[in-house]
């Protein structure tokens, strides 16, 4: 019998990308989804792709029912604004905001003065390759901020294995337009944003609280990152370029190793060999839509320098099918349930 | 017993969907790959998006052997040269190429000195939603150009109802990069094709033929088609706008009504209602993987101008996706097997 | 001495473009900016291309006070509603909005409900290639539309020698997104605008209005034109194509000898001959910036079609470099004084 | 009188912007233009925006004659051998590539096993806002590689000013794609290369020893420099992110202050002040087709980095225009001639 799933603010881009996967996954019944702007609108109606996947309608949030998993793509701040009501109607929440993310003291330091309030759950951070057990016990789930989850995804190895000192790592994150979401303004216009180039937040931003807090919570050690966003042209897609230093001298190969045999058993991670593919650079292009990120390991055993790159499709990896993902595991289904889309090339 | 399919010149473009598709398809085992350059190399070598699907490995195009069907991805007159040899191997053969698309005379009359030589067989030509019965009991079908199929969705229809005069029919063509195939020249160098808005063939394009053909072997009128090709930035996708005049008064609703009429039943044909949708105009972006055209009528009773527009993904509906439509119809398989993929947005 | 040249709107895009232009501009002084949203702040602040350009600031509307010339980039409509007040501060008037294009009736027809008033004196059509005496002695100057423009110049010398019928011309335009102004909206959200090829307007555009008007003004024949505009990706640039069937049968060399001849003393139109480039083509990309239009002439003769692309700059041809061509016929300066930019490759 | 230039390997993209500026420049003559692949053709032949810039037409590069300065476009490596003769012919000569930019050591150690010859002069190294008096008297001059220019604009204020520690620097630079020249490749072939997100050179990128080499030579500080290179999409334009770490506390204001200071009198370099525009970022696009950097400052107090963003035009201040500005000191002209576009917005 399928899982019963309701998709609180599906209107926009993650929305759009949680009903995509969900609609296909053979274990779910997609109940209800809500939009507080096109409440009585069929759901393809703001999303294109979804056309001819079944007449159901938007609901307004407020309509809300009970179900067995409720996925919030609400903006940050809503679902925390809403949660004493909605979290009596279901069992289980996935939340692809920040709201749930950091701890009351994290949250506080970086989403300013609503800060967390007491009587609300710990969330566990929906990092599958990192937290696989407690994800598969979890009732609430947070799902990681898309760039924060590239450059985890790239850090955690290195720190992991002792490779690479923890006191200077360097995340310089690529981002697409997606990101920003589906609402319109001028940094988002289209001849403003067509041939950006720009680093829109040199310092400052609040994935470093995220980086820190988990890379602390799963290493042990208390990392300084030194995060970096860019905004290139493109409209999906985030690439992010982890500049470490080695902890002591090593070779390329070793630093190969540590990755590889971390991430073996995923499926949804890959270590690319240079010499496999014609394209042997990680890049999000061949993996939008998909729920894969790409890795490759470069080492300047000159000067100590690790370079780790992680590509990912911002809003599957770095949301949608990372939710998803979360709940198969939450499920007790197949990992790859309803992520199996491998990409399209070129694109 | 899944149906053994080689896939000859599988290392190009369409080649490389022609694979995504079958590699996936439930009814279909890809016994042979081929490729000139990359014989030895694992499948995914030249296309990033097949990681992880199998360890087949390419073989020169003269180690095929024989199979159930054989797809042919090869330029323009290398299956007609190797005719001999391969028709001996498969019983069925689709080709993605121009070479059995027209009759002896046509074929003499666009692509030049090396007619089709006597002895070859009459392809069924490959449109689906026209040519269903006819494909249904093919041994061997050519798959329309790219360019010409979306034409054709839009084009018949007008004709076919007698709503649209056959003897001005103008058909304005803009695609992307991807149909110029895999092989770098100048006017495909990035820097010369990234912001191209170039009418590269205003008259004389080979697709011409193919137009006139079909129209008149599908409505037995005699049209005159004025076809133009035009670049446009991005990598996949064609519109093509066909500008027709009414054959006598019309509204648009009639025309609409026409053309919904005759694809009711076709599951990849959609005629757009702009209530439907904020993205109501056909454009290939949510189209892009998928094996659907979508098409939008607009008249101007005023001026007695028809206008439909009709877009797709090149590479799918335009090339790959059609040879697997064609593949399930000859072997009996449901239409849509191994076709689900409904697109992403945005892209 | 200098001509004092006031800019009533000049925060947007065509402002900008008429900015950039009037400020290096040897026989121009630039006294006055307005903006509704910028006032007080300096020239550059929207313009970043500005920077270094002086320090002028922007002064609301109403703060407009007696100039030369004054140049106006509001929207549509709003020099209308001023008109009163604004005409009596300046001897000459160029306006780059449609309020002025039209003569009553037809801009009742076409721009609805609020007709031009009585007592609006006509203005000159401002294209200087077909206009040129009459823009000579001109105080009121109308600006063509950016994709009329682009037309007219493929389609008045062919109607002008009587060598392609008037009663079918189609005009297919194919722009980018800089044409729709600086404000964002949903369709040019980066996400949604990025990939876009889409024909948003298939029939009933206003430049419909426009062609067919200026046309029978200057060749004295009435034309029926079927114009459909379709946004491709890209910032700026515009490529009409012009779908035109012959009067009788032509060669393309006597099309190519009609055209070249209409335009040989005009310094901006230039007609390509193919075997003179590695880009043949008529395309915006070497035109941005620059206040160029490039042609190119194909003729089917067999189907007895001729086929004229014309490409522009929309924010320069197309709008800003026109007006200052205007101001120099009607200042009696030399036609290219201010407009030297001769271009960038690849860009 | 003007000098008379010759411009050697004038047909490739860096070859077509040292025309665009010199063919304009009112103190030069462009006097001779050389290509192998295209002798005898005109200038404008594969440059689509030199049309109308005159009659010359390309001579083999053997047919070089003697002339007042020689400017170099050939690609690395030919310039070296073909020194002894060409040196011979003109007693000025600025060379864009590689081969005279480092001394015979790092030459070795960087460019392989073709070392720079004993008795080849030292070349001064053209970054003229730090080399400016050496540049005056220079006969011989090397222009910087397009990305190490951008970051040493950035590094060097911040080492000369002490400010930043000079044993761990970040330069993480974007790029777009016609830094790797005219010449067509698969990385370049624009279905591969439109979407592109990929550090296509994560360590032991050249221009490592470039920067090293320079940031010593001006500030004797030897420093470690860790080089990235990302292939963003897009054609023109630089963004070079350097992350530096603050040699003790400091203030955004004091990095702020040593770097507008530095740079006060230069004309081409711009610090960005957020306050004062809607586009607050150093971004490529609007400095298209200029010889401007852009450049901004923020720091990170809590974690003591400082991060200096810097944006060109790697075709013109990476390349061409900064040979023209080298062209203007060595002549004694105005730093500025020659040099006066402003650029484009939006672009």
């Amino acid at each position: 019998m399928s899982v019963r799933v309701a998709v609180l603010g599906a209107a926009g881009y993650t929305g759009g990308e949680v009903l995509r996967l969900l609609l296909a996954h053979p274990a779910v019944e997609v109940v209800q989804a809500t939009s507080g702007q096109f409440a009585g609108k069929r759901l393809d109606f703001p999303h294109p792709h979804l056309r001819g996947m079944g007449t159901l309608r938007y609901t307004p949030h407020d309509a809300l029912e009970s179900c067995d998993v409720l996925v919030s793509c609400l903006p940050q701040g809503e679902l925390l604004q809403r949660w004493q009501k909605v979290s009596l109607l279901a069992e289980r929440v996935v939340d692809l905001s920040a709201d749930f993310r950091l701890d009351a003291a994290g949250h506080a330091r970086w989403y300013g003065k609503h800060p967390r309030p007491d009587g609300v759950p710990a969330f566990v951070y929906g990092l599958p390759e990192w937290m696989g057990e407690a994800l598969t016990n979890a009732r609430h789930v947070a799902i990681p901020g898309c760039m924060a989850h590239a450059g985890l995804l790239a850090l955690l190895p290195l720190l992991h294995s002792g490779l690479a000192r923890p006191d200077v790592l360097v995340v310089d994150a690529k981002t697409g337009s997606s990101g920003g979401g589906s609402t319109p303004d001028r940094s988002s216009h289209h001849p403003e944003r067509a041939n950006a180039l720009r680093c829109y937040k040199p310092v400052g931003h609040r994935h470093t609280g995220e980086l820190e807090g988990v890379v602390e919570h799963v290493t042990g050690q208390k990392p300084t990152i030194h995060f970096s966003a860019t905004a290139v042209p493109g409209v999906r897609g985030i690439l992010a370029t982890v500049h470490a230093f080695a902890a002591r001298p090593v070779e390329e190969a070793e630093v190969v190793r540590a990755i590889a045999t971390r991430y073996r058993e995923k499926p949804f991670v890959r270590l690319l060999r240079p010499s496999a593919s014609l394209s042997p650079f990680p890049e999000p292009g061949p993996l939008l839509g998909t729920n894969h990120c790409d890795l490759a390991v470069d080492v300047d055993a000159e000067r100590g320098r690790i370079v780790v790159n992680a590509a990912i499709d911002n809003l599957v990896k770095g949301a949608a099918g990372t939710a998803v993902h979360a709940l198969n595991l939450m499920l007790g289904r197949p990992e790859t349930e309803g992520l199996g889309f491998r990409g399209l090339h070129p694109l």
